[in-house]
């Protein structure tokens, strides 16, 4: 039995990529090198869509969210975090960890932050110095209106930082046209790319407020990131052999057409959501984001158990809810290299997962309505 | 041409790792994941010689360096760095940025730090919180007398901290044995894996030091990282296929045997050092590191010339010198997967380009040497 892997990243890696990581180590320091780093940086600019400076980082998207905190915040500024999942959570964490005055806007799981809440926020506020934001929120498939906030956030003085590790590649993100001052993305979801990149977009105003702020950080520290990148160099060594696999999969994702990959995502991603209503079950999102579907289980169904055997008698792996959601939803993941028919198999599967749980689920209701929605467009 | 990487890392990986490299990515919350990340835990342990804990993260070995100093010191603790190259520097680099007292014991580059000096520096400051000193110094090729400075650091209250990045597994470190209570090691070097993982290992007496300090830390969060790794997980997505990868390499140097590995060091390194010598080259480390060979080239001679010929006519790749060393000598790997004839490969082409370079080497001089070395063993 084959594994499919359909967890909301780590997500599949095109096998292009993969014979790439499996050629020989070669030295970072070099003309080659160089041309690699540089070529990735500006392919990365264009998914992101953005002139603004990226930097890459050996590290987890957590890492880069670290440094969109450290490096942009003074002790005692004013931040405002959307906190409406784990991930929403963790920038509250980051936040307080680095001496930031936090204020968390809190929205219920499976709803979307309203762009007019973060404008009273910041009308209540005026100083606050940064706003951050979950493009994805990978824990209840929540996607956020980027595009409002952006907007609000604009009429203020305070940076809009965007957390777009799951979200980028799968939906559409517009950094410069939206306003985004920091975005932060990981290599291991829509980019197509095993775990261990972290990537981070820094725009003008958020370099004024930066150069402000005392030097709090090392590793993670943009100025000298900045600095190295203007000479074609890291400050520390990079991974190199994940740098130059990601060439392989920004080439593939280049040659689709941006456009091409965020409307692939969205096609597939509603398929789903029709599957899984046809099914008798809920998409747990009230503003489903491309990148993964949560589905809530019917009371009293385990959703781990589900999920168990998911994998188990069908080799498809999905992840479950976590925290609050744990054995209550399942978690489908529709980003990167999965495909439609990866898609309709994991419905099949579902379908007769639940069936076998004793939920009653009409076989082949949840596929028909998936193959509608795509015949439909 | 074949390329072949003699640089001190990164370093040559074996194809067998690389292989493993090339498979499909797998989910990391896994029972299979939690398994490996579990045996390549006590796998690390078993090579640092410690039955401390051994935490794993996603970045170069800056990252660890950085986790040994922003969470075992609390700001105004002072720190004693060593200073003898550029990696001494980075640890006061590390220390002043994370506000600590930072003292530097600097040491001519060339040379290895005296302990009586350390000794002298911890009598003068009996208050020092923390020990920072490098096992191979990449930058000169120095090898500090570890287990001399753990006798001396013993008797005071401060922490062992040691940089074993390129150094471990390459030469002997008992960590347990000789008092070293943090070890930082990377992953592209001796350990015969590619760029982008990081390790640590943390004594008790860190852990009461890191207790007692203020959680200024989040990525390298050592707390959180215990706390998961109890649970045996990450606290964010770990590079999980770097780490399955190094199972692998793990495999090989574990077939091999602890001690036959730093064997395997300690003789090519001695055949590359007189292989040098009698090529009229002098090694530029006084107390020389069996991880690499830094060769002074004559007054007069560009290193960084020598080096561009090595990597354009035979495909060597080594590196050269940095900062006041640039262009004055060339540093040669032979760690990991480097084997005796790749590096008597190395001398024959170094003899050559010295050869067409107008320097006076006679040729085969420096094989003959290294054969004789090899031999008389």
């Amino acid at each position: 039995m084959k594994d499919r892997l359909l967890t909301p990243g780590p997500a599949e890696v095109p096998p292009e990529t993969l014979l790439e990581l499996a050629k020989p180590v070669f030295h970072h320091r070099t003309k080659e090198f160089r041309a690699i780093l540089m070529a990735v940086t500006q392919d990365l600019k264009d998914v992101f869509q953005t002139k603004n400076d990226v930097l890459i980082f050996a590290s987890s998207g957590t890492g880069a969210m670290e440094a969109s905190v450290v490096n942009l915040l003074a002790p005692g500024d004013k931040a405002l975090c959307v906190r409406g999942g784990k991930f929403g959570e963790r920038w509250s964490e980051l936040c307080e960890r680095f001496g930031a005055r936090t204020i968390n806007l809190d929205v219920e799981w499976g709803q979307a932050v309203r762009p007019e809440a973060i404008e009273a926020a910041l009308r209540k506020d005026p100083d606050i110095a940064a706003v951050y934001v979950t493009l994805c929120e990978t824990s209840t498939g929540v996607a956020a209106d980027v595009e409002a906030i952006g907007k609000v956030v604009a009429t203020s003085g305070a940076c809009l930082v965007v957390d777009g590790i799951s979200g980028v590649g799968a939906m559409p993100m517009k950094t410069d046209e939206w306003g985004v001052d920091m975005l932060v993305v990981g290599s291991q979801k829509a980019l197509l790319l095993p775990p261990g990149l972290a990537f981070l977009s820094v725009s003008p105003k958020a370099w004024a407020r930066i150069e402000k702020a005392p030097r709090r950080a090392y590793y993670f520290d943009l100025r000298a990131a900045r600095k190295a990148l203007a000479k074609e160099d890291t400050p520390y060594t990079p991974a190199n052999t994940l740098i130059a696999a990601l060439k392989k999969s920004l080439d593939l994702l280049k040659k689709e057409g941006l456009e091409a990959v965020w409307a692939r995502h969205t096609r597939v991603a509603q398929a789903t959501r029709a599957a899984v209503e046809a099914m008798g079950l809920k998409v747990y999102a009230a503003r489903p984001a491309s990148a993964l579907t949560a589905v809530l289980l019917p009371d009293g169904v385990d959703a781990e158990a589900a999920r168990s055997l998911l994998k188990k008698k069908y080799g498809v792996a999905v992840a479950g809810g976590q925290d609050q959601l744990k054995g209550k939803i399942l978690r489908i993941g529709h980003l990167g290299y999965a495909d439609t028919l990866d898609l309709l198999g994991a419905i099949v599967a579902l379908e007769m997962v639940l069936a076998e749980m004793g939920v009653p689920v009409p076989l082949g209701a949840g596929v028909a309505a998936a193959q509608k929605a795509l015949l439909a467009r």
